[in-house]
């Protein structure tokens, strides 16, 4: 929860606050139960007709709807996701929800590269050269320093890049590509004022959960949702149902 | 000179018209004569009261006025300038004219830092260390990896960056930062729509050219003016007086 | 065709050159012809498939794309289109390809209304009061005062309003609305760099011409073409195939 | 005090909070005292120098502060501002602050326009004719329908306007104007976050507000303070000295 009173706060950039304290973030516990108390500032009704799990994945889906508005993505725009994991997916269909003329996913992992194919992405192996000046903006989600220098480079003049992955503590920056393309990249911190915005692309169809939502625990088996990625190659999200 | 009929040149993003040929650089021959034959739409009338000399310095400062543009300097802002060369002091001066609060310039060499304080500017040895969260806006003149590394740094969140300076093929982009600040980065490539601008700034005496024209030379002495910098390490800009 | 070198061309503004002279307009003659000499930078390719009728609607629907780039519709808005003729179908199905989360759009015209209902809009009669706050994004396309008022306010907070229809010399501008909400009005004058949109919309079924093409005729009956929303009220856009 | 928690204070956008209370404005009675309680996120500390009365005068720059930041006014605008009364001074004021390249204002008082002209403004009476396609931005202060007429015809291409004065019910809204050249009218609703930059223009010397601060009051004659302006034709500003 953010303050509500900095500076940050009132210029509407909450997710910026100093002293936000992160729900369901160390230290703040007793986030994993049936019942919680939450602000009901941050707390947004979910649309007729959705599941609980359906709704829980407004959390992800906010990512990528904030992508989109940071790199302004509209009809006409190229948009290359790099990295099929949860967030890149949803980032990918929520591109193509705000009007992205063609969306192109990349990965390592044929599973993932298949999930993105299904939900009728471009989808291609990150090995492969892509083409220069063949996206208008680019999602980095891998977290991979490779895949952010060779995305850097396939962005068309007046490309918008933006840094959603974690994973390096560096990515190198081509000082080239940044100035002859006038290219620009920013980092993006979750998310602020998309909850509404990403319940609703869930609640149209415009953005798939179940393709991506690959498996579901109870409530006292939360650990292992929160470690299945290093056990199970062939998984996306989970989804722990209490 | 652009095309003027391509997407980018339409788009009013002239300076990354693929197919600009910039006048006085290889392979165009000719610019270094007492007159030269140039597209009107190019060709801007230097203020009354301007000499030739001062109304030449509206290449460099062009430069400056774009940056602040790119990156939107206004009243409140709080901006960094990492190295004092010509194109770095006449950056700081734009930014001081768009309304920036405060402007801090650093380097490594006395002689320029000396200049950036008779100019009014707070200015800093580039390998002193800078305060967390202190600048709004960082101009990267430079080209030295360290600078753009303290500098965004020390962006406050929010925080916008160019890349202006050359000389670094790959600069180090600290995702921490990036990310847990959400700042952006953007290169700049020369300039568009900025001589007028630029002109009038230094006409209303908003930009002073004297202190940063160091040196001058005859138009047989041209290639001892492109060299100078090499030679002379208390210089800054030279001029070619025809 | 604009002069490409003025103020207005070399800022990307080109529709609002000075010295543009409109193809088709008078005194431009001898568009109306089966071939005419064109600059390239302002033809399109037409996508595959695309029939030439189809492509000829790409100049209404751009006004439809730049009206919605100029409000930025995008995800999360409600948008209200008021008048459902051509320019106003079309910006309405633009506005939902942009993203936009409701298009609403009225008109006096039962006809209209019932194309509007067709191609799944919320139709709704001007003459019917719309509730206060409840849109985001308004296009005036009946060129009505009274349905721009009315279309003011019902703009919620923040709003933004683009005036597209022409009849009215004046439009009354309520202060307290404009002021109260912190609206935005701006206006339309043809498009730029709309017709690769407008055509990707049409070829993507995003934006349908048929039910919006009413009438057709050949090229000598070029007249009746242009004067048939006079003569017959169930009408919409006619084209002429030469 | 805005709610904080509403879609617009989230948004940063708290000037717009439905449920905003206006502290000094009826129903919320007691701020005519010499000590008040006050939430300290819209407290802020005066720089050191400032007498209260300069200091007080941070309300109405403010506004100036708004209008610019709304209108984007910067380094090449040429800035017509309708009304010369305290707030259209002090916008004028904060327009040149932004970099504005020249400022000119009109009134029908020849006391008003000769501090415009004290202050180094170009001051000219609202009576006579403006020429066309010549300011870029209109900050209308008057709240007189010509003054908007006038001032709207006078706007270049591309150029903005934002109403500040209240006076009118309606303003007439000319659709040639606002179409032909692309105009963008908006409305301003106090302001936000401004306090800050105002504090520090008015500490800077880049405001003046000696020649606008034209009475002084004490506590108990604050209703003659607020009812001066209907006594007294050459007055602009009073304070009330608690």
């Amino acid at each position: 929860m953010p303050c509500k009173s900095c500076r940050q706060c009132l210029a509407g950039r909450y997710n910026l606050c100093p002293d936000v304290q992160f729900f369901a973030t160390p230290p703040v516990d007793g986030s994993i139960a049936k019942y919680v108390v939450h602000d009901a500032a941050f707390a947004h009704p979910a649309p007729a007709g959705l599941t609980a799990e359906q709704a829980a994945m407004a959390e992800p889906v906010s990512v990528g709807v904030w992508a989109c508005r940071k790199t302004e993505v509209s009809v006409g725009d190229r948009v290359l996701v790099t990295g099929a994991g949860p967030v890149g997916l949803f980032a990918a269909q929520a591109a193509r929800a705000f009007g992205a003329s063609s969306v192109t996913v990349t990965d390592l992992s044929d599973f993932r590269l298949e999930v993105a194919r299904e939900l009728g992405f471009d989808a291609r192996r990150a090995d492969q050269a892509l083409a220069t000046n063949s996206f208008d903006v680019l999602f980095e989600c891998s977290g991979a320093a490779p895949a952010f220098k060779a995305g850097m480079r396939s962005l068309d003049r007046a490309g918008r890049a933006v840094v959603i992955g974690m994973g390096s503590d560096e990515l190198p920056l081509e000082v080239f590509a940044l100035q002859g393309k006038e290219l620009t990249v920013s980092g993006v911190f979750r998310y602020r004022n998309c909850y509404p915005a990403a319940l609703e692309l869930i609640s149209s169809g415009a953005v798939q959960v179940a393709p991506v939502l690959t498996h579901r625990f109870d409530l006292p088996q939360t650990e292992e949702a929160l470690t299945l990625v290093r056990r199970e190659p062939n998984s996306l999200k989970a989804v722990v149902v209490p």
